[in-house]
């Protein structure tokens, strides 16, 4: 029997759709937070395989969504290369300084991911597929040359748009070990790959073609040569229309919180699968305000291959029973 | 003669494209920091009639827009109603707390801003056209629930989505308030409205089209009551595609750096002008990477009504020189 989650991003209109959603692992659910407790710091968290198998199937375990992802930071890559990266509490990650000349090949550092995601699949189900993920290289290199979170992102778009050439040097290094870190993802078990560009909708069109969207297209190509059938989900959070253009690419689109999904049922899905886009907000709120706006979703998006989520991740905030709520209801809708 | 900047407003495709660009005066300017340095407070200078006639009129002579816009802030509302606004170096704008109770009617606090508009307009050549702008009703109470301006804004994103009555009501007060405001401006001699909807892309579609289209279609229709020929620009930055929806209402849709202008030249532009979008880092990097993308915007705008502008507001590190050479680009491809 194939997973439903397989079927929806092979181009099946599956009903009830298949859930899952991004951050479904995390700070909302109280046994993450015990956990987390025991550590010090985020990032052993994710290199140590039993940990992140556990955090990752913790969801599983309560709402038993379509889909596990397996518990990570798009900052591994970096880290992996020699960058310096640190969580800080409530300030978000903090990179040292940037050195393209001092970056090495990642080699076997990020091994111990690997094992999480054989650890996982070991565990799922037949009903529940495994994604792997990475951080799309342009947005990887914005937390690498802006050293963590910033306000307006103005080194990186400098850099991006004013000297395309070295900037290109970073990105084609990101797209060679993020297809290595993916296809080694795969091989450990993973069934589906997600590439998670959060900062897409920071670059002019131009730039989300060549930075995003043509990145996309290389890691797509490059990952196919090694293993063909495995489906891939883009997520260029905030291009906007342009976002149509990564239906040509990818086996499915990830729509974020602002795109209409009326709009992305007849742009996206006779190309691709449309994932999303349930604003986390709503999940926040829950009651009968989320149920019409998940149910809205739902219908608009019934006519073709579609994947219930958010438009962003789980909010720190959300109270884990609105997201039973909402696993309830998506099962109920057909 | 009609100004070309209203001639583009009634749906003409004017070449050369008439230009202006958001935040043309301010911090970039040297003359604007030194009259700035000779001020304690930020809002003295929106308030001194003299001195917010004299800041708009800095980028007026330097490069000759077809527009000159108010020198203002999009918090005097705010400010007006009674809630505390302050300007801290670096930081941005900070509000008092936000009490429903205590917001007073606008009464005549706003009259200096309209004494400056009759400095202004009494300033300017018979080419250059005024532009009043209001913050809309959505960017405005965002502001003045969070107290300033916020990474996540989940105050008011909870607030919006979860109690839209109590919201709601804060929406209307801003719409009657800003209608007035605008209306204003227009008597005091504006020659066309922009409307600012910066935080458009917070909200979910519906959201945007609840809190964002609807007061925008609300303040058109107060607004050509009192005066029926007055052009408005609509700016919801974030809508994405939803930024189609404004063009049934605006007589210009202003587009964000993230929007494709192919798209919004079949999307928008037989229903209404379109304004924009280079990346304000373009102009900062300036030079052929700045020269090729304006050149693109305006061949691919060229066959509809055109008013060539940033995607954003003019970056405080932009070099003059570049801004000039972008005017004189723009006056030079017909």
């Amino acid at each position: 029997m194939v997973k439903p989650f397989l079927k929806a991003l092979a181009g099946e209109a599956v009903r009830p759709a298949p859930f899952w959603l991004m951050r479904q692992a995390g700070r909302y659910l109280p046994e993450y937070r015990k956990l987390r407790a025991s550590t010090d710091s985020f990032l052993d968290l994710c290199f140590s395989p039993a940990l992140a198998a556990e955090i990752t199937l913790q969801p599983v375990r309560r709402f038993e969504p379509d889909a596990a992802i397996l518990f990570s930071d798009i900052l591994t890559i970096p880290h992996a290369m020699g960058q310096e990266v640190r969580f800080l509490e409530g300030k978000g990650p903090v990179l040292g300084p940037f050195d393209p000349a001092s970056l090495q090949p990642v080699g076997g550092r990020l091994d111990s991911v690997y094992e999480a995601v054989r650890l996982v699949r070991r565990s799922l189900t037949d009903e529940v597929a495994l994604i792997g993920f990475a951080g799309a290289p342009w947005t990887v290199a914005a937390y690498m040359i802006e050293g963590g979170s910033s306000r307006d992102w103005l080194k990186v778009r400098q850099m991006a748009l004013g000297e395309p050439d070295g900037f290109g040097a970073l990105i084609d290094r990101l797209i060679e070990a993020t297809i290595d870190y993916l296809a080694a993802q795969v091989e450990a078990g993973a069934e589906a790959l997600q590439l998670f560009d959060s900062w897409a909708g920071l670059l002019p069109p131009s730039g989300i073609r060549r930075w995003c969207l043509e990145p996309a297209r290389r890691i797509t190509a490059g990952l196919k040569q090694r293993h063909p059938f495995v489906p891939l989900i883009l997520f260029p959070r905030g291009a906007g229309a342009l976002a149509a253009e990564f239906a040509e690419i990818g086996d499915c689109v990830g729509i974020d919180t602002t795109a209409d999904p009326a709009w992305a049922a007849g742009a996206i899905q006779d190309k691709a699968a449309v994932q999303g886009n349930l604003d986390p907000m709503l999940l926040v709120i829950g009651g009968t305000t989320m149920e019409q706006a998940a149910r809205e979703i739902l219908f608009t998006l019934r006519q073709g291959p579609h994947i219930f989520n958010l438009g962003h991740g789980v909010l720190p905030a959300t109270p884990p029973e609105h997201v039973a709520a909402l696993r309830r209801l998506v099962r109920e809708v057909l």
